[in-house]
């Protein structure tokens, strides 16, 4: 179920909204995952159960937008000095933060929803920040990978091993980075 | 929950796995997913719940269990006469297999297990594809990538592709073959 984009702050929709988004997080930081409920946020959030059926369609649904909201980027990637420092800096908190419980939970969440939707948002955050890093370092004048490249040479291999079992180390990580960083230059 | 592995085989626990497994699969064939439960299975499969629920733990744990045996191999990859043939026929059957409706399935079954014992069997049947293909080139004079940097350059971006909404078509996955195989040149 597609959920509504762009709404108008502060407007009922949007107000709405928060408060749900409000209510599942406070939730999953008081007990576990399986036994929060679609009841247990309509009645935290003080809305009726069939406004959040009506607007997400079904649980996984609401926690993947949830998950989503908190995988979203709160900043730009730190400015190390050099595309390459930028980027291996950010890929070692990306992978720190992925593999973390927290964040597996999110990708997990994000992943097991049907609709496609929200993963594709997922990893249009992860490809702005590397565009920001791209951009960057063409205005210091550097060599940078492809962005479609680096997702694939080093975002890809990180959530692979991540998901897959395999947490991917800062080492391993720097390497990654290394070896998309030649192929630019 | 560990599943336990090694049964012997015609034995009873082996006998009571298979039966569950066919139980699932005929399920799924004939059902929403979301409509299948332990009770219907274990009534398919003519054991009682507690003895599902003693082995697996819960629903999403045989799922994955089930999904896992689906996805092991039931042939070495095809011999296309060089190591670049080969992986680029492989890689492009196991795109197409797991972007599938039901690949789709049977990835997001594998992951969404708390335990993580399955995504990890199911990565390494992956790798067990590669290291066939890589002992045959070797056999053959040829060069070719490290293992694991195939798994990063050319497994990694499929799935993630795959997972994160943008299937990747032959051709891509041809330029990420080509690519791999370039660096061990």
């Amino acid at each position: 179920m597609a959920v509504k984009e762009n709404l108008r702050p502060g407007g009922r929709s949007a107000r709405v909204q928060a408060s749900v988004h409000k209510a599942v997080r406070e939730l999953l930081a008081e007990m576990n995952r399986a036994e929060v409920t679609i009841p247990s946020i309509a009645a935290r959030a003080g809305v009726t159960p069939s406004t959040i059926y009506r607007r997400w369609g079904d649980l996984q649904e609401l926690l993947a937008d949830v998950a989503v909201e908190r995988l979203r980027p709160d900043m730009p990637p730190i400015d190390a000095g050099s595309g390459k420092a930028d980027l291996q800096a950010w890929a070692e908190q990306y992978a720190e933060e992925m593999s973390s419980g927290p964040g597996r939970e999110m990708i997990r969440d994000v992943l097991a929803a049907q609709a496609g939707a929200n993963a594709c948002k997922c990893c249009e955050y992860t490809r702005q920040q590397i565009v920001l890093i791209a951009e960057r370092a063409k205005a210091r004048g550097e060599a940078f990978p492809d962005v479609d490249r680096a997702m694939d040479e080093v975002v890809a291999p990180i959530i692979y091993r991540i998901l897959f079992g395999d947490v991917p180390d800062a080492a391993r990580v720097r390497a990654l980075v290394a070896r998309a960083m030649d192929s630019a230059s």
